[in-house]
C-alpha cells in the first residue's frame, strides 16, 4: 500500500447536493486541478482538505470527514464574507492579475481598505483555517504523511502548517505562472514578503516550467530576507532549511480522453456543436478570463478575413466560453469586451447565412470534447497561462489533423511549441498569418505535427506529473 | 584639453527660432537630460547629434553643423511621418509603457500594422539616420572620440554605429527603468531581440541603479542568443566582445538651484504660486504621464482628509502639471483621469473658500522652483520612475524643512529612501498615512531628514555622474 497523502486545495474533488430523495449525495467536482489530482486518489489513502462551497457542503462539513473508499474528505466551512474577500478580492483579481501581468497599473489596482481587508480579514484567516485543519489531520494520521498544498489561493498555508507541525513534509504546487519581482511590487512590502516567506516553509515548491521555477527563486532572493538561492541546483536555503524548487509540467490522462471521445454524451453533442458552422472550424475553448486573450483572437480573425477574402463564408471561429467569476468587476467587464469584439467582426461580414464568429457561452464538457474532434485550427493565444491543458487535451481526440496555434507565453509552449504554430499573443497580425498558414498547411505536415503532440502528451501524462513529485518528496523524506 | 566627445540624443541642447529681427537665434532647450548633459559641454569640445524638432531647426540642419564655442551641433531633419511613428507610436507609448509596466495587457497593446510600421518605417529608419550622421562625424573627427548615446528613443543606434565604424567607443545611457524579461515579451521576438543585440554593440551600457543594470543583463541572457552574463562583474560577453554594464545615478547641479532660488524670476513667481493656498502645502510637480501616479496621489489626499478632518481647510495639495504628449491617446485620456480625480476631491469638500486640490497645468520652471521653496510635503509617488530628479532638486531650495514622501519604485529611492517617508505607489492608504505623518513630524526630525538629502545630492551631483561614466569609458579605451 502506498504511503498516505494529504491534499489541500480550495476546491475539493466532490461537491454535495440534495437529491430527489432528500439525501445528500456526492458529485465529482469540475476543474482541471481536481481532475489531475483525482488520479492520486486511485489506490492510495488520501485525506483531502478543501473549502465547503455550498450550503450542502457546509452541512457535510459539520459532520466531520466524509469517507468514500480510500478518500477522506474534510470540508471547511468559512464565514461567507471572509471567503468572499479571500476569493473574490484577494485571490481574484488581485493575485491572479499579478501572476498574469494583467493590471493596467496607471489606474488599477489601488491598495486601499478593500485590499487590506481582503488580506487581513479574508486571505489570512481562510489560509490559517486551512493550516489548522490540515495540522489536525496530520496529527490524527500519525507518521509523516506528505502534504500537497495547491495553488495561489493557499500561499499562506505552508507556513501555517510548519508552525503547528514543525516536522511536516510540505509540498506546494502553483498552477499559474510566477511573475517577476518588479510586478510583485504591486503588493505592499509586508504582503509580498509574507507570501514568499510562507512558500519557503515548504520542503518542495513545484511550478510548471523551469522558467517559473527560476523566477520564483529570484523573487525569494529579492523578498525573503536572508534567503540564499542556487539557480543551477534548484535550491533555496532559508532560516536553516533547504527548499527544493522544481518544475513539473502538469498534463492530462490520455486514456480518459480516448474514452470520452467515443462516449454517448460526446457523440450526442457533435451534431449540435457542428450546427451552423462553416466547412472549416477555428476553435477556442476558454474560461472568460482576461488572461485568455479572447478579444485579440477575434481581432486576429478579422485581420485574417481582410487579408484573405477567399475564405469569406468558408470558415467559422467557434468560441466555447465558460463564464468565469462574474462577481468580479474586471471579469464582468471583460465579458462585455468579448461580446463587443465578436459583434464587430460579425457586423462587418454579415451576409445572413454565415456567422464568422460563433460565441457560445456555456460550461459543457461533452460539447467541448465534441468540438475537439472537429477543429481544423485550435487557437490558444493566452496572454500568459501557467500551462493550458486545452492544448494538450484537444489534439488527443481531433479527427481532422487540426493545427495548434500556440502562444509563446503558455507553459505548454515549452513542450509543444515546436509542433505548433507559435505566436506572440499581442501580435494580432502574426495570429492572422498563423490562421492562414494553418488553413493551407498540407495534410501530411498537419498529421506529422498532431502526432508529435500526441506522442509527447502520452509520454508525459498526468500520472508522470504526480509520480515525479512524489519521488522528490520521498527523497526529501529520506534525507531529512 | 579634455578629449572630444560625441553626444547623441533625440532632443538637442539648443532650439532655434526666428527673432523679431528675422534672424535664427538659438535658445537653450529644456528637459532634465539636456540640462544634465550641458554640463559636459563646459570646457570640452563636443559634437552633439540631435533631431531637428521645428521648421526653424530644419533650416539650421540644412546648413550643416551649428557651432557655438566648443559645441558643434548637428541637427538631423527627419521625414515628418517617419518621426511621428518613431516618437509618438513606438518610443511612446509602446516602449515607455513597457519600461514602466503601464499596459493593461488584457486589451492593450495590439501589435498590428500600426506598431509594425512604427518599428519598420519609423524607429528603425530614424535610428539608422542617427547612426549614419554619427558615423560621419566620427570619421570627420578622426582619432577615437567616445560616443554617448542617450535613452530609449535610440536603442538601435549603437549597432548602427558599430556596423559603420567597427572600432568606435560606444556608450549608451538609459534614463528610464529596464523592465524584466517577461514584460519585454509584449514585443514580438524579432523586435525584442534586435533591441537587446543593438545595446550589446556598446562598450559601456549605463543605467541609473544596480537593479536596472542587473535586469538589463538578465534580459540579455534571455534575448541575445549566445550572450554570457556575469552579474557580479557587471559584464556581458557577446559576439567576441565584452560589454560593461554599470549603474550611474543621474543627479542635478546644486549650485544652479541655489542660484535659481534667489533669482528675480523665481522671487517674482512666489506670490503667484502661493496665492489661494492654505497654510500648509503638499506639492507635486510632474509631467502628466501615467507613470507619475497623479490620480492615486489625489485619492490618497482624499483618504487623508477623511481620516483626519482636523486638517480640513488647513492644507492644499498643489499639483503643478506639465502637459505631456497630448498627441498620444493614452496621455490625453490620462489627463482626463487627472482632472476627474481632482474634481472628485474638490466636490466632496467644497466650502467656497478652500480648494483642497489645486491643479495648475503649465510648464513654468521658475514657478516650479518657487513652489519648491514653500512645500511642507513633497509627494513623489511614481508607479515606476527611472530616477525622478524632482526628489533631488526640490529639497535643495526648500525653506520649510519639508518632508519628502518617496515611492519605493523610483531610482531616487535607492539613494534617498532612508531620509524620506517611503511608500508603495499602489498603496493609497499608506500614502494617506504618510501625508499625516509628514504634517505632524517634529521640526528637528524634518530638518535632519532634509539636510541628509541635501548632503547626499551635493556629494553626488551631476558632475560626478558624468565623471564616473567618462572614467569607465577611458578605462575601456585603454584596455581595447
Amino acid at each position: 500500500v502506498p504511503d498516505p497523502l494529504l491534499i489541500v486545495s480550495n476546491r475539493g474533488p466532490l461537491r454535495f447536493s440534495r437529491g430527489a430523495d432528500g439525501e445528500l449525495a456526492a458529485v465529482r467536482g469540475g476543474g482541471g486541478l481536481v481532475t489531475a489530482l483525482s488520479a492520486l486518489v486511485a489506490g492510495r489513502p488520501v485525506t483531502w482538505v478543501a473549502s465547503a462551497l455550498s450550503d450542502d457542503d457546509v452541512e457535510v462539513a459539520a459532520g466531520g470527514a466524509h469517507r468514500d473508499g480510500l478518500l477522506s474528505l474534510r470540508l471547511i466551512a468559512h464565514d461567507r464574507e471572509e471567503y468572499d474577500r479571500y476569493y473574490n478580492v484577494f485571490a481574484n483579481p488581485t493575485l491572479w492579475f499579478i501572476h498574469h501581468y494583467l493590471w493596467g497599473l496607471a489606474l488599477e489596482p489601488s491598495v486601499d481598505r478593500n485590499v487590506r481587508l481582503a488580506w487581513e480579514a479574508g486571505y489570512l484567516p481562510v489560509n490559517d483555517r486551512f493550516a489548522e485543519v490540515t495540522a489536525q489531520e496530520l496529527r490524527a494520521a500519525g507518521g509523516r504523511p506528505a502534504v500537497m498544498v495547491h495553488d495561489y489561493q493557499l500561499f499562506m498555508v505552508p507556513q501555517g502548517i510548519r508552525r503547528r507541525v514543525p516536522d511536516a513534509l510540505i509540498h506546494h504546487f502553483t498552477h499559474i505562472p510566477w511573475p517577476q519581482a518588479d510586478y510583485w511590487r504591486v503588493l505592499p512590502r509586508d504582503i509580498r514578503t509574507a507570501i514568499h516567506e510562507s512558500m519557503l516553509a515548504c520542503d518542495v515548491v513545484g511550478l510548471h516550467t523551469p522558467r517559473y521555477a527560476r523566477t520564483f527563486m529570484q523573487c525569494c532572493d529579492r523578498f525573503a530576507e536572508g534567503a540564499k538561492i542556487d539557480l543551477e541546483a534548484g535550491e533555496v536555503e532559508f532560516q536553516g532549511r533547504r527548499i527544493l524548487v522544481r518544475s513539473y509540467p502538469i498534463s492530462v490522462d490520455p486514456d480518459e480522453f480516448t474514452r470520452l471521445a467515443g462516449s454517448p454524451e460526446v457523440e450526442a453533442a457533435e451534431p449540435k456543436v457542428l450546427d451552423g458552422l462553416a466547412e472549416r472550424i477555428i476553435l477556442r475553448v476558454d474560461r472568460t478570463d482576461p488572461s485568455k486573450n479572447i478579444v485579440r483572437g477575434f481581432a486576429a480573425f478579422d485581420l485574417f478575413l481582410a487579408d484573405h477574402p477567399e475564405w469569406l463564408g468558408r470558415v467559422t471561429m467557434l468560441a466555447l466560453l465558460d463564464p468565469s467569476r462574474p462577481e468580479i468587476p474586471e471579469y464582468a467587464e471583460y465579458m462585455g469586451a468579448i461580446q463587443r469584439a465578436a459583434r464587430a467582426v460579425n457586423d462587418r461580414y454579415y451576409t445572413g447565412d454565415w456567422l464568422p464568429v460563433d460565441v457560445r457561452v456555456s460550461d459543457n464538457f461533452p460539447e467541448a470534447v465534441a468540438a475537439y474532434k472537429h477543429y481544423d485550427v485550435l487557437l490558444v493565444n493566452a496572454i500568459f497561462d501557467g500551462m493550458n491543458l486545452i492544448a494538450k487535451e484537444a489534439p488527443l481526440v481531433n479527427e481532422r489533423d487540426g493545427v495548434l496555434i500556440l502562444s509563446e507565453n503558455t507553459g505548454a509552449h515549452v513542450e509543444l511549441g515546436e509542433h505548433a504554430l507559435s505566436v506572440n499573443p499581442f501580435d494580432i497580425q502574426a495570429q492572422a498569418d498563423a490562421i492562414h498558414e494553418a488553413l493551407v498547411m498540407p495534410q501530411a505536415e498537419r498529421r506529422r505535427r498532431i502526432e508529435a503532440i500526441r506522442a509527447h502528451v502520452r509520454a508525459n501524462d498526468v500520472e508522470s506529473w504526480i509520480e515525479l513529485q512524489l519521488r522528490d518528496l520521498e527523497r526529501v523524506r529520506v534525507v531529512a
